[in-house]
């Protein structure tokens, strides 16, 4: 058997499968402290993913919303990264298989996040876009504007439309700001770019299953992120299930056909869930079952933290929301639990502390909720920028990330539309392994 | 047969192929004049390839270097842009064919440009990096990091030597720059992201067949540049051919080998012809032979611009140097001689004016020539800094650039060490094929 190099120290070793939200705050937590830390991922980068969508609509470039695992932790003593896509947990050895070889650990954390559900339905998955890792979301913008190059060279006038037109599935924060942001491009970038097509003939349509945008938040926010997607021209069906998508035609529980090459899926989430489990501890939403400390059920030194742990509760039989704060949140305590148990000291329950959803839909609008504070339209707006920005990663991130936004915001402009690897629509199976691979590390 | 559809008025349509400087500088040059204009790519940006290499080394993204062909002719009247990659000449019908149909000229311009040329040696072709696009530059970021990622997990002393190591062919100033640019990645930046590699190991090998650096410019300069070369630690070797490259051992006409999974071959050039031309214009080069005036010799209605360009003459005999500046004062010159044809006046020959040339060689330090001035260290590195800046397309590449510069100098840093498409060696030489249909348009 291949192992992984690191060194053999005699202090206790905790691998952490995933450098998102979970995986980094766990890590800081950590730093310094008697215990080796060995992080595993797939890719040598952080995601911010709740700006993916500015990459996908030509606003931002991935140096702004990706950051380089091997940097946040530089500075830290018995820190080692390995780039490795991990295959199965052996808890009987205390073994973790990657490509790259085995690793044994003491503690074993799995952060590894969530992928977009297509809740069985083959076709959308086929045909549809989803939206949670940097190369789909390069993907996209691509595709966008090789559809908006293609609409040039019909002259059928159905055809064309379907390469114009957009639908979003999911009336989630995801789905909610990329309609925003593609009525902002329908607006203010696409009619300079292209004066010979009809802006008219593009249409945006954002469907959501249940009966109000952004469920998560107050009937108050969905009534006005539905006003303000209005507002931009967005259409938003409401009640509206996707039932089929054959890469031209939407097929929904409602009559009316409608017809798109563009559909993003954003309608949901699943666990990265890691072989070699016990099938019970495999929950609904294919989360790990953990208890209040993370431990996996049945298991003494394996954890779970973010998306992909499902506490659940009497009060709260869902589990958290598979978002960044909870995430966040689990990777602190997780790292002052773990030195609790190397202390024999009483492990502290969890405790989520929700500190509130935002969204923004276009320029100078937002809805907000932090608390019981609820803001919605330009102050809101810039509420969800300073926090966008005091979250992202870096610096550096922040700078190039502000300066963009300056940029775009008094120009009017997205000032990446380029098309550096086009997306090919014949490859489209094999890549969408490809990135479900890629995300499930 | 399927044809482009693009208003048919009036006025002489030009046809351009190739949105690099030349195209640009043509096309800029008939604003608002009395001709269509149609710009055929088969990228939707334009490239800065100057500075390529700080994209392959972490210091840029893509959109501080490449600029959207539709945003930089957003005003203009009569210009059209279609996203094609150019098949064939039809002279006899004045057609330019492509796979997205054809379409009629009455003035045809071949800006095709240029792209790696690798004389013959087909193992080399298949196993060495060429560095003329965005995503050539892309997939050599991720190789020297994955290259990187690697070395971490061989116990062979060899192995990981080969995959640390670098051997960049070819002394003129892409060569140079990007020897540098590793130069100071392994002082600066990989050190503090991989503790775990002894960088001792890692060896920067610059190979030119001549018996100098940068043979284009002065002695002094070259003599400067591989002392500056020598400081950071760059092994240059004058005077050496490289035979043979498969991928892990390098031949040279000399005896001893070295080792490395990191070859760039930067050691030379050729044109992009497109096909259907007389087979007796195509030059040595694979460079078109034009006049005076950049037509092509035969032809009447068909010209060629910038490196695909080869004008020749007693006291030039081989052209001139497939460089930006030519291809900007052909470009300029060319719309002007356009308009004369159009109005029967008498056509300006071509002159070159050598502003100078210049490379930069890690951190304060360049090599310059402008007209009689030479300047070699830090003046000259600010004077590199600016005119690079300056010739920046857009106002926005120029602010993004400048930011990262700023930041990478005061920070000792390359912000972007970000694999975002990992490179698949075993694709590789899919990708060579692919990579060169991107060039050829």
């Amino acid at each position: 058997m291949k192992t992984i190099d690191v060194p053999e120290l005699n202090i206790p070793r905790v691998v952490i499968v995933g450098g998102g939200f979970a995986g980094i705050e766990l890590i800081k937590g950590l730093r310094n402290k008697d215990v080796q830390v060995v992080l595993l991922d797939r890719n040598n980068y952080h995601t911010f993913q709740p700006l993916l969508y500015q990459v996908a609509t030509a606003g931002l470039e991935p140096d702004s919303i990706a950051y380089p695992l091997r940097k946040i932790f530089k500075e830290y003593q018995n820190f080692h990264f390995r780039l490795a896509e991990v295959e199965r947990v052996e808890e009987d050895n205390q073994l973790i298989h990657t490509n790259i070889g085995a690793i044994k650990y003491d503690y074993l954390v799995l952060a590894t996040g969530s992928r977009t559900n297509f809740f069985g339905l083959e076709n959308v998955q086929e045909n549809a876009m989803p939206l949670k890792t940097v190369v789909q979301a390069l993907n996209l913008r691509s595709l966008l504007l090789q559809n908006f190059e293609k609409a040039l060279l019909t002259p059928d006038v159905k055809i064309r439309e379907s390469l114009m037109n957009f639908v979003i599935v999911g009336g989630g924060p995801t789905g909610v700001e990329l309609a925003g942001a593609l009525g902002e491009l329908k607006r203010q970038v696409l009619p300079s770019d292209y004066p010979e097509l009809d802006m008219r003939r593009m249409q945006i349509h954002l469907m959501e299953a249940g009966p109000r945008l952004l469920p998560g938040l107050a009937q108050a926010s969905s009534d006005k992120s539905l006003k303000f997607l209005k507002d931009l021209g967005v259409n938003v069906w409401l009640d509206t299930q996707v039932k089929d998508y054959n890469g031209f035609e939407v097929k929904t529980n409602h009559n009316r056909a409608i017809f798109t090459q563009n559909m993003i899926w954003s309608a949901g989430v699943m666990g990265n869930v890691v072989d070699g489990l016990k099938k019970e501890v495999i929950n609904r939403g294919n989360r790990l079952e953990v208890n209040e400390y993370n431990q996996i059920k049945g298991y003494k030194n394996v954890f779970a933290v973010g998306d992909i742990a499902s506490m659940t509760s009497e009060k709260n039989p869902k589990g958290h929301p598979m978002v960044a704060q909870v995430a966040i949140q689990q990777g602190r305590l997780l790292a002052k639990n773990l030195m609790h148990i190397l202390h024999n000291k009483k492990l502290k329950p969890f405790s989520y502390r929700d500190k509130g959803s935002m969204a923004t839909i276009g320029r100078n609008k937002a809805v907000v909720e932090i608390s019981k504070w609820r803001s919605q339209g330009a102050l809101a707006w810039f509420v969800w920028m300073f926090v966008h920005i005091l979250f992202l990663v870096g610096f550096r991130n922040k700078t190039i990330t502000m300066i963009n936004w300056l940029w775009n915001y008094f120009n009017y402009d997205r000032g990446i539309r380029l098309i550096i690897r086009p997306f090919n629509r014949s490859k489209k199976k094999k890549e969408h392994e490809e990135e479900e691979k890629l995300v499930m590390l």
